[in-house]
């Protein structure tokens, strides 16, 4: 394909990190399909981090990210310019499995598509629902994977690792969460009040009457705010807009004196910015197998599933003594360096 | 200012790593002054890491490269955005003293300057010569830098840690050479022959009889090869070239069975790729010191003044046969870290 050729097949959302004409070099090319344009903040901070780690790990590869909302034309554009040696990515999150079928039927057609190439689902927690529909779902996606006998599924929880092996015949390696292979120095900023970051969608479990109560008493440390990572003020976020979000959202956790979350990922931000951070889970347990897995020595991060305000208050209160640690998960993402190299 | 007027002021080499808009938004600025435009790649490299290391661990700073060759007219624009907060960098390297002057003239340019402003010479060897006008040059860089009382110099080894120390009145701080921060997954070459890679200019030390015996020895190896890390094919590298010339050097010596050097960054272009590398002195110790300072745990890297054949040959087999080992030296650069923090 010329470069002529090649810009009329060019749509928005195909290759927005890069000059088009580096679609057609002699670098080893990695797709990344599934680049997020919704507005959830850790997914974002996801793709934002598979960017970094391949730049920064192999920057003598070509990095190519398709949007979500341009995977069909992409995977068009990709089949005709894609070489034996190149990889395919699906990009990494909490939507493997039966909640998020729109993107679960993106990630298949890629994974059928590109199935005699190296390919592999970065960084996910999977959850099929225990009903009929759940059960029809995983065998969809179960016929739609077996196919690619090239695929690999890295599973960031050890909860998810165990039912990755029992449901796909795929490899399968174990590493955290994208977001925890930055290393981000915290900005030093003025903290105030407690922000409650709190899901709206069907994952949450938390009940609203225990949350009015929290919130109530969470009065005393000072300004009580309430948000979520998933924006409503703005429909969709593109890839370059995606920093400055992100960026914006470990602001307003950094000014916090103590964030309170249902999120996963605002617990993974609290981390990036040493905020103290009480945690409790979502319908599945992914907040909290990624904190025991990984997290649990942290002494300013608690995963609890208590809803004792006297036992809650005790936490909150070691949490914010805590001079906050590290831990040191970068040899954690061996596997994955391992993936890309070979 | 205004974007009109900024355009207007703008000349090729200023800003080349950002949108010129980008010069006016709200963010913390560092200024990246010296930023390499000559063919050495050890200094192409330093810059690379540089912006790496700000981008990774201050993505919430806006960093911004003025070219060697615009410093005037970098230093005119600086000084019409600059706000009171923002840092201004003069890049790393092996040129702080009287060997560049040209180089060095620049730096006492931009510490004069901005002295009223957060500076740091990023990690760098000194050498003043102990001569007349050594001595000259080293009491015109004193009376620039010591206007700066807001300076801080980076030192890269332990003799010039001393140096420092005992020539200037500014902060200092002690980190290994910027291109150690970076963390480049090393590419699965096929490897072949031996890479000699030999300064040619002042601080040339090994003696041409000596090579040509040992080059001569070498050819049991595999085929001998001569070249520097300063390229001769090209008369300057910008700043969209930098990663590609970069990266072919690291090809180039990621294909060696063996390499050997009096270059301090052909040493670390070794480490990166995992090539043995035996390393020989410059006219004043900057390989060596970064070598006992940080590296001597490397099991297939060697520094050696011995110019004995048969003690060469055993060092050449030791190193060949080692499996490589890692440093790990990410720690080691938290007081840069703290530098750019506060």
């Amino acid at each position: 394909m010329n470069a002529e050729i090649l810009a009329g097949k060019l749509v928005k959302g195909i290759a927005p990190n890069i000059d088009a004409k580096d679609l057609l070099n002699d670098k080893r090319k990695v797709f990344l399909f599934g680049s997020p344009s919704y507005t959830n903040i850790g997914d974002q901070a996801i793709a934002y981090a598979e960017e970094k780690f391949i730049k920064n790990h192999f920057p003598y590869y070509e990095y190519v990210e398709i949007m979500d909302y341009a995977t069909e034309e992409g995977i068009k554009l990709v089949k005709e310019i894609i070489k034996e040696d190149d990889i395919v990515c699906f990009t990494g999150g909490g939507n493997l499995g039966s909640l998020y079928l729109e993107i679960e039927e993106d990630r298949r057609k890629v994974f059928e598509v590109f199935k005699d190439y190296k390919t592999i689902s970065l960084p996910q927690s999977v959850y099929f629902e225990d009903t009929e529909e759940g059960n029809l779902e995983k065998q969809k996606s179960q016929d739609a994977y077996h196919k690619n006998r090239h695929l690999t599924i890295a599973a960031r929880e050890s909860q998810t690792l165990e039912v990755v092996k029992n449901t796909f015949n795929s490899n399968v390696i174990y590493t955290p969460d994208m977001v925890l292979s930055l290393d981000i120095v915290p900005k030093e900023l003025k903290r105030d009040g407690v922000l409650f970051i709190l899901r709206a969608d069907k994952e949450k479990v938390t009940d609203e009457d225990f949350i009015t109560d929290l919130m109530k008493w969470s009065e005393k440390i000072g300004p009580v705010d309430r948000t979520d990572t998933v924006l409503s003020e703005v429909d969709t976020i593109d890839y370059d807009e995606r920093e400055k979000y992100f960026l914006e959202m470990l602001e307003k956790i950094g000014s916090s004196k103590i964030v309170i979350t249902d999120r996963l990922h605002a617990m993974v931000f609290s981390i990036i910015t040493n905020t103290p951070c009480l945690v409790f889970g979502n319908s599945y347990g992914k907040a909290k197998h990624s904190y025991t897995d990984w997290l649990d020595e942290l002494n300013f991060i608690e995963y609890t599933d208590t809803q004792d305000i006297g036992e809650l208050e005790r936490l909150v209160e070691k949490l914010m003594k805590a001079e906050p640690n590290r831990v040191h998960l970068a040899e954690d993402f061996q596997p994955l360096k391992d993936f890309f190299k070979n």
